[in-house]
């Protein structure tokens, strides 16, 4: 595999794309999402059919995809994402004058992106990933995602009848189609900047390891998901056992669970557990079964919940029923929290609408399970008032463990805006520090760049005096407009 | 080694200090810099002692270490550094209502330090890295650099002194003794969660690599020099050859070479390659040897020489001269761009007053330079106006070689302020998104959180509802105070 002329012909589109005003990316933006629009009635159903999702969902799924590609539009339109600072020169400090130092974000050059099977539109080819990497003035060579290939074509397509309509370099796009070796390739290509990917902790953990083992390692930003643990309190419980047993398992059966941040384990007072647990089956047994994505995914999970069928620490509540393959089936397992807590292996992630309800017996537990935890997208706490004021300090150790603390609702339903984290500490993805869902995973293919007594004429406009872009900048490090 | 009962204490120690307010974490700053400034008397004397640096520059460089200290104390302080970003819940809104989502940044936990032999005290013990880390909400694990115990142990003291103070857990700041061992035992605990470091390349990237090696790969941020080169054009060479070659001199050979930011690589057009070398070598004629940091560097330096001196590509301005082992000699090589390109040996850095000029023939040989480059530091343009009008490809193609890209007077003396940035592209850095000096430097040791439907009451003050900070935040996509 030579992915040299693709690489070559990314970088000099990226030489011309990044220096791009924020406007003429925004437009660029927009253009996509009016094309992906009017393409709708080609796209969705090429996406229910390759993804088994119902067509509501799918529509949805691409109104979400729009709605992020506009929301990336107006942020670089509005252009203050690029942190401009700017610290002006002293001529006359003592003992040494200062010089003039601009530092903004500069996009970090091409991008290889891998898509989501689960999310055939908003985490895949025109999704979250390649579209803040575009944004950010970053040409993207996107891997497709074997299990959904037409409808990844058709919105390539789009994607490129865009680049056309706007007179860009076709190079800002490749799609490229394939399967691990072709993946792997890409990653260790030299002249890739980043890597971006949503999906299964082997695969985001894979394509870490060989990232770093390059000549020159590059960043990985793997959301690898997670189990996304809810905590519940006996005075909320008592308060609304069926609203939470229901709300419980409809975010945990959505989508047939096929979500990084369904929820696959509920910790539950022992004193609600048996109400709670009865109030669950009851919800569980109106759920039919549903296909999964494909049958990979599904024998998957099945295969997880064999192994978990295994473990004698579990009692069974409902168990999974794989006679059809394709078809996901609930299933729900109870265990001790002192024998959740013996073994690693009962926090590991399966991919459906499984979950685990570890009754907890008291305080101490509570506080053991928060340090046991692994790092998770999600953690939702159901507490009352009253049990708030008393979990503090428990709050205090769940913030350590996730990118998002909840306090009402469910993990499911990941809003795209501003304020939204979609990444924890690992396992749940390879960067912490960043997130996939949101205006700030656009600083994922940004770095910091500070010129240096650069003259006027040559400063990129968002650090020239006199502001001309009307953006905030932190001038002699106070905020200005 | 058993560091646990250090890394337990640090974590405790974490969970109340992370929760004290931007105010109290600077007023622990402001008081570790007063405590530092009354101790100068003895630290001085120990660190010209321990470094064999002037001690002119050791009492400058702990006016740059408090001072630092105060920037930091100072943006922790105003608050706004966090990125509080608010996306109000919208109860009303179709098809689905939006929960209340609030994002900021949040410290990470334990970070394992190490120090830099060039600075002992600007980039040691209470240098940017530890002070950056503490700002942040970190409690920091410092491992002494060898080659200044007893300065570290008395800055030690004096951050002890100053957590004592200010009634903090003594935990804060644990100062460890040893080698590589001890250094590595740090980096794979399982409880520490980034790791800074200011050195060698061979001594970050081994770090880098034992990190991701983890089962929980931790960020290492480590900052590993570079040659910093000088691109010279024509006619700025002939306005003012004597003035750049005295300023070009003086910047290799200040502190006998020993800055990362020191220029070992000047790219001169073939036509004023004669005049400008005869200019150097005048200037160098004045420089005396000076004793380097320790024997090691010394001897690593003339063994560094010895192997280019193999090399028959390069031709010998001047020669170093090892007999004294501990002194640093200046050493000067001239190469021709077409030699240069051959072969990568010829970008690696020599720590220590030795540069390499490359005499360059055409435009296409510059542009061939500007692609063949490896990450660095920093890059220099002198140029005229005139020329660089003509350059701009060339700057666009540099850009994405450097951190800080220079347009007037030399790389070494590196602000600290809130613009600068300080780290470019692998292998200068294995983190080319942060920034090792300025107030930036916070940022790699915080990570996003959000909080969804979070009751009021339980927000950080930094998130609540009616600004009670007064701090800079994103609300709705609008900045507002």
């Amino acid at each position: 595999m030579n992915f040299d002329s693709i690489f070559n012909a990314a970088q000099e589109a990226f030489l011309f794309y990044k220096n791009l005003s924020g406007k003429e990316k925004g437009e660029f933006l927009e253009t996509l999402a009016e094309i992906l629009e009017s393409h709708r009635p080609e796209i969705v159903p090429l996406a229910v059919k390759e993804s088994n999702l119902p067509e509501g969902r799918i529509n949805g799924e691409l109104g979400r995809t729009t709605g992020q590609i506009k929301l990336f539009a107006n942020l670089v339109k509005e252009g203050s994402w690029i942190e401009a600072t700017i610290d002006p020169a002293m001529p006359d400090r003592t003992p040494l004058p200062r010089a003039d130092i601009r530092r903004m974000l500069t996009p970090i050059g091409p991008v290889v992106v891998f898509g989501a099977s689960n999310f055939p539109l908003a985490f895949s080819t025109a999704g979250g990933d390649t579209i803040s990497a575009l944004a950010s003035g970053c040409p993207v060579i996107y891997k497709a995602h074997p299990a959904h290939p037409e409808t990844s074509k058709k919105v390539a397509e789009c994607i490129h009848e865009a680049i056309l309509k706007c007179g860009l370099p076709s190079a800002l796009f490749t799609h490229v189609e394939g399967g691990i070796t072709e993946g792997q390739a890409l990653v260790k290509h030299p002249q890739a900047k980043a890597v971006a990917f949503t999906g299964s902790h082997a695969g985001g953990k894979a394509l870490f390891d060989l990232a770093n083992q390059r000549e020159e390692p590059i960043p990985v930003y793997a959301e690898m998901g997670s189990v996304n643990p809810i905590f519940c309190f006996p005075k909320k419980l008592e308060q609304n056992l069926d609203g939470l047993a229901k709300a419980f398992v409809s975010s945990l059966t959505l989508g047939v669970g096929q979500f990084c941040t369904n929820p696959g384990l509920i910790f539950v007072p022992e004193s609600q557990a048996k109400a709670f647990e009865n109030a669950i089956s009851a919800e569980l047994k109106d759920i039919a079964s549903a296909p999964m994505l494909h049958p990979g995914i599904a024998q998957a999970y099945y295969d997880s919940i064999q192994f978990l069928e295994s473990r004698e620490e579990l009692r069974w509540v409902k168990v999974a029923d794989p006679k059809h393959l394709i078809n996901g089936s609930t299933a729900l397992a109870e265990i001790k929290a002192s024998d959740w807590l013996s073994d690693h292996i009962f926090q590991k992630e399966v991919f459906g609408a499984f979950a685990m309800m570890v009754v907890y017996q008291s305080q101490e537990e509570l506080e053991e399970i928060a340090k046991h935890l692994h790092g998770q997208l999600t953690i939702t706490v159901w507490a009352d008032e009253e049990e708030l004021k008393n979990q503090l300090f428990l709050i205090n150790l769940l913030e350590e463990k996730c990118g998002r603390l909840l306090f009402k609702g469910v993990p499911t339903g990941v809003e795209v805006g501003y304020a939204m984290q979609h990444g924890g500490p690992y396992p749940s993805t390879t960067a912490p520090n960043s997130t996939s869902v949101g205006a700030h995973a656009i600083k994922r293919f940004a770095r910091p760049i500070a010129f240096q007594d650069m003259p006027q004429e040559l400063l990129p406009d968002a650090l020239k005096e006199g502001n001309p872009l009307g953006i905030w900048r932190l001038v002699n490090g106070e905020y200005r407009q």
